[in-house]
């Protein structure tokens, strides 16, 4: 008996059923009854035909379910299930620790089908168990979404850095929460005053409607899937500060060299991060109630839930559930 | 009686002969009798009008001299000055020993009267004792060109690093030497054929004329005065590989974010060094003999010299003699 999986034909094509015969299990993969996934933004990215042809395409890599079969963790186990499925793991980055480096990465829902869907079968390294304080529905955004922002807060951050998060959406409104867990001095930076009430309960200690002041920050990440003025943003921050880019943004950052030499500014990406970081961000989440706000909405009323989350309408995290 | 040095009184100007009344010596400032100064390409960037208005400008910030007065060292020592010649001293950058950070940071030759002269007054801590086995000459390049190749490297290259240094000129001789003797593997790219023997002599393991292979190095030093196609620099890079600008670019660097968060890859600055960097890598320099190739000049020849090193014409530094 085959999956019931959501496939997206042609870039922008509507989601319609399908059914598929899986890879047979093989090593430590395992078999996921699936009862939650998060939509991403990456997954509307994917869908619209913006990365390429990924066709046929069943979008989903902010996993939830119950392991049903398979040797990489007992049957009835909850786990979770990010963009990454597999690894070569025997690289020097698999071995290190830093999977989500492994030329040989494989891809969640690209390249096989992703997590829209009734089932997955996945390499059982990248299936993490869920503490069990965390719910299915908001620890699924922490997968893909959380970890995104999580990565680069534990690389550059540490308690009483200044941290700005820019756009609070499905990545921001967890940024937020996590920077304030770890400590860090936290400031939302959004277009929209109407997000402020939500901003400061996600933890903000402070909130900017535009422009950032001057030399006020360690660590800016911009979840926002544009490329802002990198002059204005390198600018507000302190010496040695971090500019993180996290969204997809179409247009380059434009990126003058005086302001990386001048106070020694990095700019960089992050994305993702490996199993072992997934699951410190499980325990932290669980320890200090770190929930992603989201709405849950029946995986056969995909085609609004994508809609809603293209048009950036979801506060803050749209979830499928079977 | 005053110091004697040689002034630019506006952008493009040509240096002429100038006398001007030092500062009282305060501190731990110390007067040095400049014996050399090597010619940096900021020099003529100051001395252009591309970086403001900086005038009347006496240039110069690759200093060598001896300590005639004052109290921050023995009366007789050798020093040299790069382009820090005072910091607030107390800051948590000062006190964390990362002087150039210092938002009170005072520049050798902006805001005071720089090297192209007889004498200078800078504060002792910023005068650093150079290591009896390094001539004063091939040393004086080191202070400045020397340092802002020296700090990247010693950040985010080891043993075995795969490093490339981009342009052959008065910093990259440098960095092919320091990189080498830090034991990375070296790869120099130039537009010009014609430097591979050089390269070769200075440290370099491979030379490459034009585009870099893919996925190659952990870290390019960019010492060029252009903005490089980043798409073919930053997909040169390896895992986690580290792009570095030193060289100033009048155009930005066109980031696409899809380049940064793919690998993990970051994009940034560096410019001199504190303190007890230069003193680091004078040890090593002195240990490994790496030595700036350079011609020497007599100080009253200083406008063709400045107009050599604006045509990029210097091989690989010139320094001043008086």
């Amino acid at each position: 008996m085959g999956f019931h999986a959501y496939v997206v034909r042609g870039a922008r094509a509507r989601l319609e059923p399908f059914e598929y015969e899986p890879q047979p299990l093989a090593g430590d993969d395992v078999e996921i009854q699936i009862t939650h996934c998060g939509i991403c933004h990456s997954d509307v990215h994917l869908a619209d035909g913006e990365w390429g042809d990924v066709f046929p395409l069943v979008p989903g890599h902010e996993v939830i379910g119950v392991v049903v079969a398979g040797k990489g963790h007992e049957v009835g186990q909850r786990v979770g299930v990010g963009w990454q499925r597999g690894s070569c793991g025997v690289c020097e980055y698999c071995r290190g620790g830093e999977e989500e480096l492994c030329l040989g990465s494989q891809a969640t829902c690209v390249g096989s089908y992703g997590g829209f869907a009734d089932r997955i079968r996945v390499s059982g390294r990248f299936a993490l168990p869920i503490p069990e304080s965390l719910p299915s529905e908001t620890a699924a955004p922490l997968l893909c979404g959380g970890i995104t922002v999580y990565s680069p807060l534990r690389r550059f951050a540490a308690g009483g850095s200044r941290v700005a998060v820019v756009g609070i959406g499905g990545l921001g409104h967890l940024a937020l929460q996590l920077a304030s867990a770890l400590g860090c001095e936290v400031t939302a930076i959004s277009r929209d005053r109407g997000k402020e009430k939500d901003a400061v309960r996600f933890g903000a200690h402070a909130f900017i409607v535009g422009a950032p002041p001057r030399g006020a920050f360690d660590l800016i990440l911009n979840t926002g899937h544009f490329a802002p003025d990198m002059e204005v943003f390198l600018a507000a921050l302190r010496p040695k500060g971090v500019f993180c880019q996290l969204g997809a943004a179409s247009e380059p950052l434009e990126v003058l060299s005086t302001r990386l030499v001048v106070g020694r500014h990095t700019v960089c990406g992050s994305a993702i991060g490996a199993p072992g970081a997934i699951r410190e961000m499980l325990d932290l989440a669980a320890a200090r109630g770190i929930r992603a706000q989201v709405e849950v909405v029946p995986m056969n009323q995909v085609n609004e839930a994508v809609g809603r989350t293209r048009r950036d309408e979801a506060r803050y995290r749209i979830v499928l559930a079977n």
